[in-house]
């Protein structure tokens, strides 16, 4: 198939380099020139301008946040360069009010679009193990499917409606987050009785908790180690905020992403927002002066 | 061995009597007398006082709560029968203080005491895969081995002070509440944006959140099942008091834990105090008006 | 002075009456156009254009968020018609972000801007007895002052900022909010131990506690009525939510203001966003099952 | 009239000596017996045991928490002593389920029994100007009433069973702590705003916020002075558990609560439970990074 590609972070140019290696003629777009480049070199072809991605069959977006993509589908006019046979399938993690409003945008203009967030950080995006959550209609997903194929292990749909997906992906993160913060207060508890937060940690995350929200997070937050960055607290910070942004506009208090928020903006206060968003562990340590 | 074993409510029951299979002789006793009747049909011994079970190489005590086990070993008797080669394995959910104290208690006499809550239901207890975690003297534990053996599938040995076990206990107790009030808040959020809560739920559980903690729960909380109960509400609020009295003793807040316990409250308000404590997706719900 | 005015709502029409009063010529405009007919029979200059109202020595504005704010000034290209000669006097409740924002557009223009908010509910204004914070430079506080003193009992001056103004602003609603929120819970603690919440709060509210905030509230949560509404609930969340942006953007936590955001959405899905925001009373009553 | 008086601190001294003053014989006794020997070269009665001030009209006890007055009433012996036409007062802020627990005791052995905790410092004492809440028999009230006019200003009832006065007297310390928290919270919202906290409060507290309640704690959060404690922080605490513990008996979640408890750990946390309780301050700034 004609992919385009637009958005080649970390995790773009993971998901991008998959649509090359299962055989897809991929017309790759970004911001800054290089990581564009660095496909080409791999048979991806460099296009100038966002907008020349969108005359494919299939594009996929994969910005960091709602001020990205609007930025590119909008003022960079790819929504009115996009061919009417085009699905765009947006990869990007924004809010439910954004995939609302690109559900219309598209519809107005008679191009398809699902929305398709993505479980997994870049190296599970490097061995298409993707979880990846769609969204749209049913022969629009039909469409992109060998696209979603090459990039992740499993495609989830979830719903007829596009902002559905992207809700999943931020209940997810809030997920993700609460799964944090109970492996932080429980091992700050756990230190201030003189317990070793690391054979605390392990005897949860071997039973009841064996699974990868936390084992990928235990061993660090026992052993205070938050650098490199798997995924930035600032950035868990946005998705946090995206969850009690869809709880307002539901009205749907969310206790626990209230305290996560709280704790959030603590850490960024601490200087910690560049660190892995598991650093919410040394606020709960300092608010018990540990 | 010659065990006694005190307390057969659905767990003691069901540890004791794989006690039995194991081979031991097992000395049984209960406030009522009934299930203590029913493992003498299948090869157990029924003592009629409490202090007549702590005669033996290993007396296990599994009761419901701090009153019940002070109740029994203290008023009962119990502490000053036991032999000096008695090594007592407190088995029941306590709170930290009174694992202290009942160590200095037991240290006062001679006795060999060591904690050692478990992780896991009635069914699982009753095909000895309890997680068991266990904290004391080294040589005290090591002589409960066979005992424990016969009960779970894996003992954790913690440390040597006994209340760092029932720590454990009560934190992963914290950490299972949290991972109920994440789903029921993430469940609401999906609910109120006309998203199946059930298929939302699968998704997470077959992905990141693959274990226990969250797929004993998760069918319940989508379909609003919460009968037969596993573990009460009430239970569950008395398990997050001690941690947040735990977290008090030491100056260590828990905002998920003081979360936990306003929404445990209104779950008791509604009257759902001895439904399943997934039941806090109830409130989780009617917080959000749906 | 020549003193336009637009926003006439039940604040801004009160405010405006006594600009008349006090003698000015006062030409006053609003989307809607019957206030402002209204308010010619008294005495003012009603004008077809919003712009219109900036050709005098000062313009108040009241408006009721950000929104309609920027749609007026922006949109209805009144700063562009402002004269060089005018001090905006802005009163409306806005967030600190549009606070900084106006600043910087008005500078740009060369045009004087003050932010001054007032505290009070429509019989305060129209007793002209608000209480006026005012912030920007001092000079054109200074021309702007006959305005506030024919409007107000009193003008604090908190700094040069105008920002500043609307941050004390929504402080003081985030302080107002949380006395009721105070007042409910304690009232749904007396209420669920058989105590009379009306003498109960009067017990406070006339010793401790014996200023307005309270005062005027304490009645309706003890008697439990919220109608008509002083201050509507889901504006009372609007101010919150802006209390919680401006914090987010400073990374300062709020512990209450979050939990009297989850508190409010629960009043907006039970249907009470169109009553006084005292309301509140009716959530920690409903989360006890009273 | 022949009134003894148990517990002379800071509070009890300056009662008992408004009751000597008053013309009262006065019987006093203290744990340690400094205060009595002090009261008795200015008039009053030293008595060796605490059940020596138990023979007269009425007896006055104003012990520092439920375990100091258990002590004393139950183990000291005093209630057995208590002459049957003896009101016993109970000043103590105390437990409401030791307040019912007193009442039952008081009722079994035929003494009368009212609880009247106060309102106001010790400076306020001295002056005899404490706002007093009764809650009893009303001819119980009414005899010791000479009594609780010697001590305050104002004597408020609240209905016919005392544990209904303890209840209240823990509101109001909820009240306050919220208080104290609300304008903590605002303070530090301002100073990271570049606001001076100090101009903000006194905003605060001369328009909406001018009572008591306020205007006590603003300058000290404005300065950042919290010492000498007017009352200490974990005594605050203290008061706080026993407000979230009678919201706990009778399913009251209490958000504010639940958050000042956390925030309150975390200032003892800090070293800071010695100061005065409006060091939650402090506490609000760190949580910012200030």
């Amino acid at each position: 198939m004609d992919v385009g590609f637009i958005g080649l972070g970390a995790m773009g140019s993971a998901m991008a380099r998959n649509l090359i290696k299962a055989g897809h003629t991929v017309r790759v777009w970004n911001r800054s020139p290089g990581p564009a480049e660095e496909l080409a070199r791999e048979g991806a072809v460099a296009v100038n301008r966002a907008a020349d991605a969108a005359h494919g069959d299939v594009l996929v977006s994969m910005l960091a946040d709602d001020a990205a993509l609007r930025a590119v589908l909008f003022a960079g006019g790819v929504l009115e360069a996009a061919s009417p046979s085009l699905v765009h399938v947006g990869c990007s993690s924004i809010s439910v009010a954004l995939g609302r409003e690109l559900a219309r945008a598209h519809g107005e203009r008679g191009v398809s679009y699902i929305s398709a967030p993505v479980f997994g950080r870049p190296d599970v995006a490097a061995q298409a193990k993707l979880n990846i959550v769609a969204a749209g209609a049913a022969d629009a997903i039909a469409r992109a499917q060998p696209v979603l194929d090459a990039m992740g292990q499993k495609t989830w749909v979830i719903g007829a409606e596009p902002y559905m997906a992207n809700l999943v992906k931020i209940g997810g993160n809030l997920m993700i987050a609460s799964a944090i913060e109970a492996m932080s207060e429980t091992a700050a508890l756990g230190a201030a009785h003189d317990i070793d937060p690391g054979k605390m940690l392990e005897i949860y995350t071997s039973s009841l908790f064996a699974c990868r929200a936390y084992q990928s997070y235990a061993p660090g937050i026992a052993e205070r180690r938050f650098e490199p960055a798997g995924f930035k607290l600032k950035l868990g910070l946005k998705d946090v905020r995206l969850a009690l942004e869809a709880g307002d506009a539901a009205s749907v208090p969310l206790p626990f992403g209230s305290a996560l928020r709280d704790a959030m903006l603590t850490a960024i206060a601490f200087g910690d927002g560049e660190k892995d968003w598991s650093a919410l562990a040394e606020v709960a340590r300092k608010r018990a002066g540990l």
